[in-house]
């Protein structure tokens, strides 16, 4: 689907466009995370829109030619990469319409309209609602842009990739959490590319291990239900193509329940005054529940991949 | 009251016990703050406990012999300085007692209590508290934690200063949110003994007027009255000390109210995924309100201080 050079490019294609985040040290942590080992933070929850989803997005949107975007654009998001799509429609001028399943939150919907985009609520899971975003496509002639399944949008998730590379040289261990397995697709493929001996960790909600169990059957299946309640984690079935790179390409995938990702964002809060989403303290509630056995000296990167209310108001 | 040397002593005292926290461009804003400026955002929110006055409370503590800390430690506090005093207790293995106003949050008393802290409301504002811990002080022998007229302290706040130059060496302006002063006086310490022709600009809330009232007249005054809500910058009256700091040091104070600050603290999750305090977000609502004029080209530093749920709450 992608390689290193996708990845160069989209990161020379977006820069300026999104943000270098930061990383930060975990330490002096009330309770300690893991022991014996180095964690740092990627602060992916600062990027513009609140997500690392603005780098796919806007990776997409650059590398289409300007003639394409008369009739704006569209996609189908439990909310982060719908967002970043909002964002390129504003970033570009052109209007963009988000089709949502019900569970997305009202505080991403509101986000939505901030940007100027148009908001659609239709199902109740995600392949619901992308089934009417490109219903949507056939009747307008907007272009559609998928959350996964797009070598431009994982090239440009990808480009997180780069930068922890490029800020912790020496890391061992990547964690990230999963969806469609978008981000991990890009982060696994830059990380394997340039430091192969570097451990890249997935982590899917227990209420959709759609890529553990399709890599447990050897083939991209369906989940038969969806049940976690994390919008952003929430995927029935990936990509071929994405499903090719996480076999090939992660090394492992581990699964984390809601309540699990709940107490870990708060505890992000309390400890580091981090504000992130569930799916943004996915890796970190990996780690609390000893989901991810670490050697000794580690030095792990945990990607903080979104912003979100739920830790404060919860 | 400080020099220089003491706040390097206090860097080097308090490394690997606080967090150098990272710097972030305020960069591809929905709505930009201010044009032809590059603007960077110093992350102190992300500090333990959740803004840098852990920095001031953790030089006091490791600046005192272990012996004289028996009784326990104590201090009032509208909130940040109480946490960083509850998280000294927990480091030192020692009780500290929070005496607070009755505006202070109850999201901070909740952490002051999950560091461990006994807390004890006392008054409707800081003064009132503040008499409170003393008298308790004498009964106690308990070590009390000044927020800001305490040498030690300053110092300890006064490392953010010597981050931001060695993060942004080309830095032209600084601006710092106001309280009693202690964060403004350390900072303005450090930069103007190191880059004197930076700009130091201090931000109080328009019901706390205290230092601008103060250079006004020329000398130490109380208040008559303090009408902000914001806790972490309500204070009737400063340290001599403070003022004479502030006076000499600090290049102008410019006013923010609460409602300013409330929307400067909304733009700061929106645009830029950070959970700030309305203190924390006092930096900027001086920029958006217009309060502090650049020259085109200007390098600016806003402290983003201290973590807080008002703009996801509110």
């Amino acid at each position: 689907m992608i390689g290193l050079e996708d990845i160069r490019a989209a990161a020379a294609r977006i820069e300026g466009n999104v943000r270098r985040t930061p990383m930060i040290a975990a330490s002096n942590l009330k309770t300690p995370l893991a022991g014996g080992v180095e964690l740092m933070l990627k602060l992916e929850l600062l990027q513009v829109t609140g997500s690392f989803k603005a780098r796919g997005a806007t990776n997409k949107l650059l590398s289409l030619d300007r003639s394409m975007l008369t009739h704006g654009i569209v996609t189908a998001s439990g909310g982060n990469h719908g967002i970043a799509t909002a964002r390129a429609g504003f970033m570009a001028g052109v209007p963009a319409t988000i089709f949502l399943p019900s569970n997305a939150s009202p505080a991403k919907i509101e986000k939505l309209k901030a940007w100027g985009a148009t908001t659609r609520i239709i199902g109740s899971a995600w392949h619901e609602s992308n089934e009417a975003a490109q219903a949507f496509v056939s009747e307008t002639g907007a272009v559609y842009f998928h959350p996964f399944a797009d070598p431009t949008v994982v090239s440009g998730q990808g480009t997180v990739g780069l930068e922890i590379l490029d800020q912790m040289p020496d890391v061992t261990t990547v964690l990230v959490a999963m969806g469609g397995g978008g981000l991990v697709s890009g982060v696994a493929t830059a990380i394997k590319a340039l430091a192969p001996h570097v451990r890249v960790v997935g982590i899917e909600a227990t209420g959709s291990p759609v890529l553990l169990r399709a890599l447990e059957v050897g083939r991209n299946v369906a989940l038969d239900k969806v049940t976690t309640s994390v919008a952003t984690m929430a995927c029935a079935k990936t990509d071929d193509r994405i499903f090719d790179i996480v076999r090939d390409r992660v090394d492992a995938i581990v699964l984390v329940d809601d309540c699990e990702m709940l107490r870990a964002a708060k505890s992000l809060w309390f400890e580091m005054g981090l504000a992130a989403d569930l799916s943004g303290a996915a890796a970190i509630a990996a780690i609390a529940e000893g989901q991810v056995r670490f050697r000794s000296g580690e030095r792990v990167c945990a990607i903080i991949c979104g912003a979100g209310p739920e830790a404060i108001q919860g």
